[in-house]
């Protein structure tokens, strides 16, 4: 039979390779717990319609959909929030505020190149039910708490508000119906060139003028853009939820990493108020490595009852990816911390009992699995990065003393069980 | 809008539920780790023609397949096996033994029940790479210590071996090219009656006579199918194999809970040596809770060097099931340990600060974001289950004392932070 591949922009993880994705992964579930955020969990498929319904034309291209045997339409998810919008719409009885954090894969049919992949992972922090700035900025700061406990030190996060952006359509005088593809366009700025991101607008209605009245105001200091939106109500009230995220921000201790951005849109269609996203100083070549902002009316979307939300993404690709390159990762290459050996049958069943005393101390420990010679075992244990090795021969068992090899430093120790123990804590 | 269901068969789970679950997966994770199995993880689909291609008729049907946008036919996993073997396979450098653990999702178009799902996780370990029979008991010993550390006391193990049942077949001079239909029709014999099993297995080409002694055969014990086999070279092949099992198990210390079952078939195509179910004892009605095999043709099978290979799966969702039922879930309903209410918006400040010294001492901890009274804050943490608040007010900020409130005992304790940091751990 010819060898089957993973299917295209999908990975294998060999042991090695999920010890770090695991450190990540973990080191963010106890952060978000640390901050009060519970774990959840949705299925990997969602009802199309659910998963169409708010993503935004790019993203619902995107969808890996599929019937099923009864000919349900269903896709698997693009992200975490929409199911768990669903999850909220169709629980009304859920105690506010609903926190919750997931780590989870989702799938979107993309154009694969080294980054992208069609199989990712995300972290998602979420406050339900909480119209308070103090929701969205918490969020963010459980995020910047996350990325100082990777090793990361200094932060910038960029903030605007949608309500911003659709009081710029109104000052420009826009076609509000495009203003889903004006975001759109505006969150390119930073990828793209002006004149590319021009062109795009145009294609929105918008004429030359207006682009130049556009591009002066996602450009515009924050001071700025009080005064330009000073007449414009729903202008007005996206400056003021600036103001109440700067006011916490100083309560959190987070105001000095904070910069309000007008050109931040973001490419997501449900967001309706803050907007954030996250890039760490010295890594700015990597993007952004969380993004978020409130959707104060996604869960009414699903026919649940209206309630604001707000919540944060983490790009733990990304993160990886950063902390691969930037060699961060200070973890063994293997989970087994020693290897037993036997040097030969006889002693098997001591090596299985000492091994068995190591796991009951809480030691990851293997033994020889092959029947094979003492050289082979070292080998293998060498091979694949295991730190130490015990020796286990007749002498040995019978004066209760071991060998500990150090595989790195080469050297070796003689020592009691107790003792190894002891060493390997 | 409508509300959106999740799709037949899968299920939300909330954070209480979802905190049970962790417990479970986490406990069974450590295990398997102090064996020596390392993390490992690969994409939710595959090349259909993967996976259909030793599922067996049965899970072959009940495959989620659909086609990607590029027009690859692909299908969800229905187990965690194949795709382990897929890997070895296009990996022949691995070093051998290669020993991986794997906790996720599958997906079966199943009949659904209370107990069947469409979504539902497996645990797995395995080693590939070693023929030896002490590989089996290895795996079985991990299992065994995984349901021990979820509280579990007593265990009965059912071994088998398909090359035993090969003997049979040729003993009983059925056609050996309907083996796979006829241990699938064994294998059913524990759930259903002996007359149903007896009409499957005519389908199958066995006549009455046949059948009688096929069932004589599966209802032998140990010594009794030694002497029913000692003519024929495949199974006796099997009882060595058997023999070497109980030698293992013995230096395992698991001997005595290991029984000889000559009616163990399992349902994979697979297998090709020794299988095994794990029963929990007390705990029957409830069925198998791990069951698994040796495979020594899969990796073969697709594109890979000869490999031989065996391991465990665990039946998480029965465990969980089991664990629920019997109330021997010992964990909180939250994971927030505290809830640091503020009485009023001019003490916000210093709940935050509270907070922040909380969570660098590894507190779990929620503070206000719904800018409600005392009352309300109470009220919530009482209804997520938070078994303790702390009261912040003007006068608890100057004295530098606050009241630590325990929500189950309904006491109060009047305590510094570091005291409180103290209680808390």
């Amino acid at each position: 039979m010819e060898k089957f591949q993973t299917p295209k922009g999908t990975r294998d993880f060999l042991p090695e390779e999920m010890i770090r994705r695991q450190f990540v992964m973990n080191r963010i579930a106890s952060v978000f717990e640390r901050f009060g955020f519970g774990p959840f969990n949705t299925p990997a498929f969602e009802d199309f319609d659910l998963l169409a319904a708010k993503s935004g034309e790019d993203v619902k291209r995107q969808i890996y959909d599929f019937e099923d045997k009864a000919g349900r339409r269903l896709g698997l998810r693009f992200d975490l929030t929409v199911p768990m919008s669903r999850v909220v719409a169709n629980n009304p009885q859920l105690t506010k505020p609903f926190k919750r954090y997931a780590i989870a894969s989702v799938w979107r049919y993309e154009e694969v190149t080294a980054a992208r992949k069609r199989e990712f992972w995300q972290c998602d922090a979420d406050v339900v039910g909480s119209s308070s700035m103090e929701a969205d900025v918490e969020c963010i700061a459980a995020a910047i708490d996350c990325f100082r406990k990777l090793g990361f030190k200094k932060f910038s996060v960029a903030v605007n508000n949608r309500k911003v952006l659709d009081g710029f359509i109104e000052v420009v005088e826009a076609d509000k119906n495009k203003n889903l593809d004006i975001f759109r366009a505006i969150d390119k700025l930073k990828k793209f060139s002006q004149e590319s991101v021009r062109d795009e607008l145009k294609k929105s209605g918008l004429n030359e003028q207006q682009v130049t009245k556009l591009f002066e105001l996602t450009s515009a200091s924050f001071a700025g853009g009080k005064i330009l939106l000073k007449d414009n109500s729903i202008g007005k009230e996206g400056i003021i939820e600036l103001e109440e995220i700067i006011k916490f921000a100083k309560i959190y201790g987070i105001d000095k990493m904070l910069k309000v951005d007008f050109s931040l849109a973001r490419g997501l269609d449900y967001y309706t108020g803050p907007i954030f996203e996250i890039v760490i100083k010295g890594y700015e070549k990597y993007g952004s490595v969380a993004g978020g902002g409130r959707y104060d009316k996604l869960i009414e979307t699903f026919g649940g009852r209206p309630t604001p939300a707000t919540g944060i993404s983490l790009g733990i690709e990304r993160i990886i990816e950063v902390m691969e390159q930037e060699k961060m990762f200070k973890v063994d290459k293997s989970s087994v911390k020693v290897f037993v050996t036997s040097i030969n049958e006889k002693v098997k069943a001591d090596a299985v009992r000492i091994a068995q005393k190591l796991r009951d101390n809480n030691v990851n420990c293997q033994v020889d699995l092959m029947n094979r010679g003492l050289g082979k075992q070292l080998e293998y244990a060498n091979n694949i990065g295991i730190p130490f090795v015990i020796i286990v021969g007749e002498k040995e068992i019978k004066k209760k003393k071991f060998k500990l090899r150090d595989m790195k430093k080469k050297s070796e120790k003689e020592l009691s069980l107790e003792q190894i123990i002891k060493n390997l804590k």
